[in-house]
This record gives structure tokens, C-alpha cells and sequence, in this order.
């Protein structure tokens, strides 16, 4: 185990740096944006199969620098540095197992997802439809299309989120981003660019549907 | 068909040069704004009577470089590049050939244009009246005025929509710009100042139509 | 008359220039927060007992510099330049001739100050009362006040609104600030540092009613 | 008394500039959010047992450098110059006596805020509860927990506000912050850093609770 462990820390120094910057870079323009209020939200990006490069916790988001940046293995563990990773670590890690092709993925916690959240919880989704922005999430070239947002309910035990999120993924239902109660949104994308398009996107189309929601009722 | 498509390429450099550098600028302050989530919204500036620049597809509206800019012909064909236009440019060529004073074309995609554009659908128009701000759109000398602007449906066939866009010009209708549900705003000006002006006038005044819309209901 | 305007032109070039710069940054400020769209709003200063420094008609607020700014007499007439003032600078003289104190006049043209100028026509006033930033406004000490702003039906007749001030005032009513329907808010102050605080004293009172009103309904 | 007053003065001067600088940076941060229309709000931080840094009356937070901080004592006398401390001085000395781990002290006055404190006066109180952001707040490791946000009647008597908040105090309840009808907010932290994630964390939940009272009713 221990063994392992330390074969787990030979990553490629030059990756974590540009994962770092393209972390920090990210956090900077979504907080600007508002959407990580009182040191909220985590960032990631995968160094490599084994290594990912996650915010510590605490930090002021909108303030990154790489510096803010540590090394965690697929299990969650910190890699190399006694710093502490985001309490959320495993939602990350589990995201890069799931998704080979995934290789940023951003946790914002903005008011309109927040309010959504608990607006939709007991519905346990955010039916999305009839937006010509939904083309901006990844695989979808027309806006005749309907993407479910899952919401899960909130809970400190991550091993709890993790379950309820793989369930989602073994019913075989698509999963672009989800929801926590609450809480904020998870999403990711082939690389960081990607990753800040579902972002601004999902933030986009919740605020939309809210928008609507209060005018229809 | 070939060598007309050669007589096409014949353009002033340096006015493509001050066309691309204006289309930046107006994207990174529109950008700014918020009306450009996720890459949507594309603009564009007559050069020439047969030759139009136009933002490249996909880009960061909010971080345009003259580099984000390309040339296409009043066809929507890609002049002297291998870069792709905006799926949308045909509405760019579409304006230029039927208005001759227009020299500029925004569409920008903010919540307020997505959420009045699907709330005003089925009516097929937003009509803008009593606003001091009706003034700031070409031609208005008095509030005691009003603007419809129309909603199209939606399609990922330029063409269809070409052809509504079209049919409401030859109805005699004055057109300053239009809404394509759950979609943006199309508007144009003389100038790259007045397609601006022109942009921030219809934001505010459907911003202000949602408000009402909400309290008084 | 003739020699009576060529007096007029005697006036400090370096106190104008001081009205022009601080007229100059106002705009930026107010524009950076949104409260000039489309090139709409206004600003002046008394730059002594007959002339008055105030903004060009149709430039960017939010991009102001002192070559935007041109000299009015006290009857709004163009000092020394062919620049076009303001539509509406007769509303701006009348200030400085009603009010010996005041120094410097804002005129903006804000989503709350346009949708409150529009839902409380009717009324013909907007009551603002309990709200600790009424202690903001020139002479108020406490929160137990309350001040009315008077909302006057708009037209583009300039001695018509100057007549419903006038009327306003002469009834012995306090003017601190008004409105006119569909458009923005009128206020001033004795120095510029001052109007500011009363324009974003003004904003911020009627933002919080309409949110008021919306939730209590 | 007199002799009580110069033994007073004695602090460390290194120890206000530096305070005096942070609370200027947390002011530009807060101003630039728009937590601090026309010249509202006031910030401090402790000095030593016996001084506070705090804000100057009337400044505009937005733009705050040292030299718009001075020095009080913890009875709210200012202590080394002439100028006049904030009219709520008293609140803030408060908290740093009744907290001894208090060592800055944030007021802001938002619209969320003013109209939260409006709306929930007459309950008194604003409960928040099922929100992630609460592990903002110091002392809460889980989203299962709810806090009291007490509301308390304005008044421009000092005095009779920190009888209020005393008798809170020592009912027994815990205060992480407070609101007062038509106003603002208070809260506090170990340091700058914890007392504006306070504010960021109850500003965010104050606008969410709105959201929801609207979206629900």
C-alpha cells in the first residue's frame, strides 16, 4: 500500500504546472462572474491517469493562484503535500473514472444554482428544453433537444454522493452536470475551455428556467 | 463559377483590418456585459459590396482578437481561409443585401432576449412602447412612438429562417432587429457605434417589458 | 442681445475644465454601473452664476471624456462652440436658476428608475419611506422621514416639463429628485461628489421598492 | 479620566496600519460588489484591547484608502485626531467587547439586505436552513444546522441598538450576524478574511431566501 502510494507521486511536474494555471485562470474569470460566493467551489484537472490536480480547500476562488493548487490520486488522497483537498474531492476523482475523456471538471455554487436546487429537489430534476444554448453543451448540434439536470439531495458523506450519482450513471442516463440540494452544480469537459462552456452554459439555462418559472406561475 | 469565386477575393486589406479590429471590440465589451454566454452570439461588418467579415465560430465573444475574425462572401461562403463562419452567417448576408445603409450586424444572446423571446412566441412580436429609450433606435425622434419586433420560431435551417425574416420585410414592416425563439437578438446599424447603441437599447427595453410584465401581473 | 451673449462667454477656462474632467469621470462611473444605456442621460455642472458645463447630445456616458462637454448659458443657448447640448438641457438650468446651491446636476437612465417611472405614472409620485438611506439625501438626519419623488408624464416639449417642475416647486413641495414616465431620474447636488450620492441613493431606493412591491403582492 | 484618555492613545502604530489598509482593501472588494451605495456601511478592525481602526464618517467605501480610517477606544471616543468616527461606532465596539476572538467587524447595506430587513421585521428574525454556504460561517462543519439571523427595529439612538443586541446576546442565542429594519447588516470575524466570508456567505443567502419567498408564494 505504501508502495503504491509512492509510485502514485511520479507525475509529470511541467502537466501539474499548466493544470495549475489553467485551475487558478478558471476560478479568477467564475469568480468575477459571482459564482463562488465565501470561498465556495473546487476546480480539477487530470495530470494523468493516476493524478489530478484539485483547489485546497478554503481558498478564496476568485483570488486563485497555482499556488492554491495540490495533487490528489484517484482515491482522493493528497499526493505529495500536507495540504488538505476540497471536502468534495471524491465527486472529482469519481468523474475522471467514469469519464475517460474527461479531463476538467468545475464545481461552482452560484445563486441561481442554489435556488434551483431546491426549487427542483423534490422533482429530483431540471428538465431543460427549447434552448438554442443548449447546443453549447458538448455532443448537441441542435436545440431540439432536452437535457435532464439531475438533483441529488445533500449530504457530508461523500461516499453517499458518490453512490447516488453512479446509480444515475448505471441507469444509463446521460450525465452532463448535476445538481446537489442546496448546493451548486458539477460539471466537466475535455479540457478546461470545454469544461468553462458547460459552466456558463448550465448557469445560463437555470437562470432562464427560473425566469420563466416565475412568470408563468 | 470558379473565377468569380476569385474575382470575390478582391478586398481592401486594411479595411478588413479596421472591420476586425472594431467586431473584437465590440465582442469583448458586449462580453462584458453578459450578453455572450458559452461562446453564442457572432458579429459581423460589411467590407465591400460583395465581402462581409465575420466572427469565426465557436470563439470567446467576451476575449475577441482581430484573429477571431474572417471574411465571407454575400453567399455566406468562406473567402481565402479554411476557418468556418457562424452557422448563422446567412442572417449576416441576409441584412447587408437588403438593407444597403447597414455596415454592422450583432447578435448577442443574453437571459433577458432568451426569456422575452420564448414568453412573446407565440404572439410573435414584443411590442415597445412608451419608452423615452424607443428614441435610441435609428430614425426615432419621440417616444410617442413604437417598435414591434418580431419573434421567429426557431430552426437549425438557415434558410427557413432567411425566408420569415423575408416574408416580414416584404409585408412593408419596419424591421430593426428580431427575436428567434429561445434564442437572441439580431439587430444592425450604419456603424459599429450604432449596431452597439442599438444593442443596449433593445436589452434594456425588453429588460424593462419583463419587468412590467412581472409586476403588473 | 448680441453683446449680451458675447459677455456671457466670459467665463474661468480652468473652472470649466475642472466641471468637464469631474463631469468626465461621473459618466464612467455611472455608465461602469449600467445606469446609461444606448448613450441615453445627461450631466452638468454650474460652472458660474451664467454658465453651465454640460454633456454633448449623443455621446457614450460610460466612455465620457472633457471633449464631450460644451458650455450652455443659463437659457441652454450654445457658448462658443456649434456643439448640439443635451435635448434636455433646459431642465438643467432651471435646476441651477431654482436652486442657488446647487453645483452640479445628474441625469440618468436606469431598468429600476424607467420601470419605477412607469408603474407609479398613475400615482404621479413614488413615496419612499423607513429606509435608513434616506439619511443620504442633502438635509435628512434620520430614517424617520420620508421624501416623494415626483414622477411628470414625459413629452419631447422641454418648456412643458420645465412648467410641471416649476408648478412642483411652487406648490412648496421639497424636490430632492424626480422622474419622468418612461425614462430616467433627475437629481443634483452641491458639489459633484454629492449628486453621485444622491443618484446611487436614489437608484438603490427605488430598486429596493419595486422588489418591495413585487414581493408583497 | 483625562489621564485614562492619553494612556489610551498609546498603541501600536504598525499594528493601525495595517489594519487601516486591509480595511480599505475589503472595502474597494465590497464597493465593487455593490454591498456600499452612496457613502453607507462602515468597517473596523481591533487594534489592541483597548483601540479600534474604523472607517471615518461619510467616505466612499468603494474608494477607501488608510487615510479614510482612524482610531477609537472601545467607548467610541476618537482617540489622536479630530475627525468623527461613523455614527455606529457603539455597534461596533460592542462586538469586539462582547467577542473577545472579534477582531474585525463588517457593516455593509445591500438591496438584498434592506429588503430582507424589511421584509422579515415584524417576525424579527430570518431563519436560513438546508444550505451548504451555511459552513461558511465559522463553527459549522455541515449543511444540517440552521442559524438565526435576528432582525432588530432601526432607531438613530445607539444606545437603545445595543441594549437590543445585548438582551439577544444574553438570552442565551448565538449571533453571527444581525440586520436592522431599513438597513444593513453586522458581522464579525477572527479576522478581515473570516468577516468578509461572513458577509459574502449572508449576502448570498439573504438573496437566495428572497428568491425563494418569491418564487413560492
Amino acid at each position: 500500500m505504501h508502495a503504491a502510494h509512492i509510485a502514485d507521486a511520479s507525475f509529470d511536474p511541467a502537466r501539474l504546472a499548466a493544470c495549475a494555471e489553467a485551475i487558478a485562470a478558471a476560478g479568477r474569470k467564475l469568480g468575477a462572474q459571482g459564482l463562488t460566493p465565501a470561498t465556495s467551489s473546487n476546480f480539477s484537472m487530470r495530470i494523468d491517469d493516476r493524478h489530478v490536480a484539485i483547489t485546497i480547500s478554503g481558498r478564496d476562488k476568485g483570488a486563485l493562484t497555482a499556488a492554491d493548487v495540490m495533487v490528489v490520486d484517484m482515491d482522493g488522497r493528497a499526493v505529495g503535500t500536507s495540504a488538505r483537498p476540497s471536502a468534495e474531492t471524491l465527486l472529482h476523482t469519481q468523474i475522471y473514472r467514469e469519464f475517460p475523456d474527461a479531463r476538467a471538471v468545475l464545481h461552482t455554487h452560484s445563486r441561481n444554482q442554489t435556488v434551483a436546487s431546491r426549487l427542483y429537489a423534490s422533482a429530483g430534476v431540471v428538465h431543460l428544453e427549447g434552448y438554442e444554448l443548449l447546443k453549447a453543451i458538448a455532443g448537441h448540434t441542435t436545440h431540439e433537444t432536452a437535457i435532464d439536470v439531475p438533483v441529488f439531495p445533500n449530504t457530508q458523506e461523500m461516499p453517499e454522493l458518490v453512490a447516488r450519482v453512479e446509480a444515475w450513471i448505471r441507469a444509463g442516463k446521460p450525465l452532463y452536470g448535476y445538481l446537489i440540494d442546496g448546493h451548486g452544480i458539477y460539471t466537466y469537459g475535455r479540457d478546461m475551455a470545454e469544461a468553462e462552456r458547460h459552466i456558463e452554459a448550465f448557469e445560463f439555462l437555470l437562470a432562464c428556467e427560473l425566469d420563466l418559472k416565475r412568470m408563468r406561475s
